[in-house]
Formats: structure tokens, sequence, C-alpha cells
């Protein structure tokens, strides 16, 4: 792999798309510990910018991501990773968490399809 | 349209995927004059944070993106756009600026694509 360029803040953007769909699913953000327990383990890890700790996805939900493969950028400075999605990708219930969609010239669009999860009992207590 | 969370830079990512494909073909950065540009004309404009100045896809190569739809995601910090590209998007000559992809592990795959263009006519003086 060749070296990436980390922010400032020792962070890199992780674009995370479904493997089959090739649905956008979430933006996360990666430092370096998270991105090596992702590629050691297959399922994604992030650093939580709000809470400033390491997560993987689904530790709460069980909605795990697992890796099918990735790209580096040709800035070596963005990551995209297809993944296997278990339930939703969206803390909302929403498969996506770009289920909220725009015509070119910013009209909100209705959405157009249900929740994949309730979350009200998915992340309670 | 909801009020975006810029980031202290002023800057908000911007995924782009080709709206027919589904292919992500780069991210790159917006700030609220560069978005607004984007509205209004239907063609990408992104923020250089090298440069550091607005910039239209396309100004040098012709390779313009047409904005399709866009979505936000649901904490309103991470913009998707599906466009559709002429050329290709990477200034490498590839369709997409993802073209080097790995194994879960990080072993890196052959490049089983060609480049749609060559770069070097295309950005020479």
């Amino acid at each position: 792999m060749p070296p990436l360029k980390y922010g400032p803040d020792g962070l890199i953007p992780a674009i995370v798309q479904d493997a089959a769909s090739k649905r956008v699913l979430m933006m996360a953000w990666m430092n370096e510990t998270s991105l090596q327990m992702t590629l050691q383990t297959a399922r994604m890890h992030y650093w939580s910018r709000s809470r400033k700790q390491l997560w993987s996805k689904g530790e709460t939900s069980g909605h795990v991501q697992r890796v099918v493969r990735f790209a580096i950028d040709c800035d070596a400075d963005t990551l995209l990773f297809e993944v296997e999605q278990t339930g939703g990708a969206c803390h909302t219930g929403y498969a996506s968490c770009f289920f909220q969609t725009f015509t070119p010239d910013g009209t909100a669009l209705a959405i157009n399809e249900a929740k994949v999860f309730d979350p009200e009992t998915k992340y309670a207590r």
C-alpha cells in the first residue's frame, strides 16, 4: 500500500459503498489505528471525531460491515471501501445515510424507501 | 435544504458518483460559494484546498460533471452528487480516481482497466 496522506488531524475520509448494489452508504473518518484494525479484521473501524474514540461499525447495533475490497484514490488522501452491510448503515434506520435526495437546483425529493430497522429499539438504552 | 455543517475550515466533503454505473468517481471539497455555483449551473464546482480557489470540474480538461441529483447525509456534513461525467474524472486519465484497488488485507490488485484519455495531451500547457 502507498503511504496515505492523513489530514492535519490525523484522519482520512472513508467512503463506504455497498459492494453489490454500489449504493453509497456513509462516509466516516479513520485514523491509522482504525485502518489497521479494519485491515486485520475485514470489519470497518472508524475514529469518532465527536466522541474522540475508536469505534467499530455494528458494535452497538450489530450492523457490521464486512470489507470486500477497497481503493485508495490518486492523491492517497481518500479511501473507498466496498462492503457487505448487515442491517442498515444509518443510525436513523435507513439503509444509507444518503436517504434525503434533491434535484440539481436543491429541491428536496420525497423519501422513496422504508427504514430497514427501527432505531428506537435498536439503540434503546 | 437543511442547513449544512461545514467544517472549521468552511468546507464540506462532496462524494461524486456516476449516475448510471454508480461508480464512485472522486471526492473533493466544497465551500458555500462552490455549492451555490453547483446548484445554479448544475455543473460541479469545488474549492481547491491546495490552490485556495474555486474551480469548476472540466475548466482545464473539458471533463465537466453535470449534476443529475444529490443527497445530504443524516448528519448534514457530507454531500453525495450523482453526475454525468464527460471524459474521465481523474487527472491521471482514468475514469475514476479510485482505480487502484486492494484486497481486504491491503494487497494491491492489478489495475484492470485502460485510461479513458491521455493526461499528457489533455493537461499540457
